[in-house]
């Protein structure tokens, strides 16, 4: 039997820790669902890139990478912002899967109270390799790039990412 | 340069003629994003399926197909029931195309007052090949089996497809 | 331990079937809550009362019948209407409960696949005791009366409802 | 003491009835405030064109009939699909009024509850001077040009109007 | 004639003030409402519990101080997040009511401006009874359960309300 | 050809330094369109003007200056909180225009990742007159009569917008 599993976060950008755990769960799990939540948010300051954008970036990584996207996919899915749905919504949208792979607390929560099977993540160098540390090196110019994966470099260039997370930080308009 | 053509549709259920329909535009593009619209319904009269039952669907009949995930993507997105906003919206989920396939009237035409580039499809004995159609012939018992392929069968199978179907047709509940 | 059943409806309005049914149910469970359904919508054709009237509809029916609030909550719900979230959003909004009680084919499956515990109601003379007819003879000003409880009889005159309903069917506007 | 009308309306295309109502409204009351209702819909059966091309439409034939806009404002006000705070959901859009003017029975109806004034307004010739009869006509190649003023049988040139009334009419996405 | 009185709070959780405000407005009324709003949220750090939850811990306090639920009404309303059309929200959830009771200043003002009486409570050492307070003296393992009723007390533990309010604070989840 | 201007702001309230950028629009463009953002949101901190009063405050400063209407609409847009779909919302509210007049980093950006012509403003002193300068010394009851128009001043009078904003400033509900 398949077993699948089940692995959240927002990816604002993926970098080198996010591909760790991608890496350590297919060796758990025969698939993996990598779901991008928050996915209709773009353009403000904790979710500067779209969901194609995302999307992009991990499948990129993943083709460097050579981990095949027969055992993974990449499915976005949009926040709903009422916590007691938020698991029946995220399964609608994916379908099923045998364990849940993250380490919000939340997350492993809500999960948990649904019945699910949650186990956590080792953490590489979680204060370093945090998509929140990568984007105030942005904003400060310190070195971001060792960071990410290529692929996320080479793409945060194509869409003028770093021009516009700065941008994002000098604006006053409402930030979901 | 990599040509990346959009194929959208709800896929309620994905069918032969689907199928041929991708099989074709492979031949003409690089890289295939399959988009399951009105993500976020299920159990009506119209969306039966999940999104995750649809994706299910698609991914097992392309593995069958020896279509490689490589250069096929499936996406969800969820409708916003706005038409203005609708190709923008689609765009922020999926990242860019080059070339939109697409024989529905509306959507044809949202993406060219958008400046995107639309193609048709041939039909595939559409008056058969069509999700409507499946759905009828299940409801009257009659063979819907012909006409999808052999994945969309076991997962009908597998979730018991039949009579959620049939029973939907004695619901008077709304039906987005 | 106290055995909480759960019964939906939209009561549109309230009548004397729903009475048999929760006088039934209370010989089966020690609580029950009546959940007041698509509990946003008013002025429509197939929901001309609003949550607060129909609840005061209910509530002066048990009063009038003898049946303590002690063992009854009645609960408006708001419509998602997003049936796989359907679950999940009533039981935030209603906490535990033990048996649901429904004829409705759809809430019936919902709550089967979301693992519960689901009874069918007898039928009282299902062709007549149903608010559609009860809609129905408003407008074409036959015997309605008799099938609702006085006390809705009461308030659908203190809150003009034989006009409201006659009005609606005049109007073009959406119906939700 | 300024008296403000309020005229409410989707204008699915403004026509020559609309106008003779803004007229005759405009003897009465200091200043109009045209509400064009449904404001977020488009590309739909019964709501082809834009909030921007409506207020257009109508703006250019008060223009060419010499109404100045220091006497009437044209204000878009979107649906909230929910009637029981659909009144007070206009007033934070438009602010005060003094008089509502609708014929339709549910609109009068919301904002006699609400406690507003509200008169009807004379018919011009009902059964053809309406939007249905005039999106019809365009179907039918029959003539709707006579039914509308100058200004909006340019701008439903400019903006190719009758080939999206016919494009909608043959597409079967959903239609709010 | 029936005085209805409305008492609008998130109780997250009912503690002992609300308790007391409840007693004093039942001295002034013959029927209260006591309305549970941001109905829909839970699992956050100002809103952990969910709706469900919330009425089971002030029905069983209702309980507990023998107060008669023949004279009292728990209703859940959920947000909107849009305070222009919040009282015609809650009026139509609700129905009618005579006298409001809130001591917070925009719910006040909200009412007075659509025309309703509005009373303010006496405050019960408002720096303690308070659920802020509460929810903060959770997370610093100091004695909450002096403020709370006993039912809330022991709801709490059933549902595991310590460790969810302290797993809230270590997420970094968006927080309704 | 008509050379059409967009104006977007939230207005709350409209001062002297938005009329000085309107006004010096008018010089570069034949008409000039005023958006006025986050429509649907009233009495919070940020937005305690309901569309309806921003609007008002607006059409009688420009009446006061003698800048007529007939070059200048005013129209309100709800937020849709999604950024990657604002400007195709706006677009659909408005109609087309020419230019966008923008200092906001945000605005900018997406308007031209949209393709539209964006031009900044010239600031007038810009650390006074700024409507958060505004509302902070409403607060502090400085002097903020001398930074808006004598319209603003009045209509700000007529609803109590003093004490609102105080109000406003003392609550501890959710703010959008």
């Amino acid at each position: 039997m398949t077993v699948v599993g089940l692995y959240i976060g927002r990816f604002q950008p993926f970098h080198l820790g996010h591909l760790e755990v991608v890496k350590l769960i297919l060796t758990k799990v025969d698939e993996l669902i990598i779901a991008v939540g928050s996915a209709q948010y773009s353009h403000t300051r904790k979710n500067p890139f779209t969901a194609g954008e995302r999307i992009f970036m991990i499948r990129e990584c993943l083709r460097d990478s050579e981990i095949s996207t027969d055992r993974v996919q990449i499915i976005p899915v949009p926040d709903v912002n009422v916590h007691g749905i938020w698991v029946a919504h995220v399964t609608a949208y994916l379908g099923t899967y045998d364990i849940v792979f993250s380490n919000d607390p939340l997350t492993s929560r809500l999960f948990k109270e649904a019945g699910a099977k949650v186990e956590g993540n080792p953490f590489f160098k979680r204060e370093i390799y945090s998509s929140t540390e990568i984007r105030k090196r942005v904003l400060l110019d310190q070195d971001w790039r060792a960071l990410v994966p290529r692929s996320v470099s080479k793409i945060m260039g194509a869409v003028d990412g770093v021009a516009r997370i700065k941008m994002l930080s000098q604006s006053d308009n409402p930030t979901p």
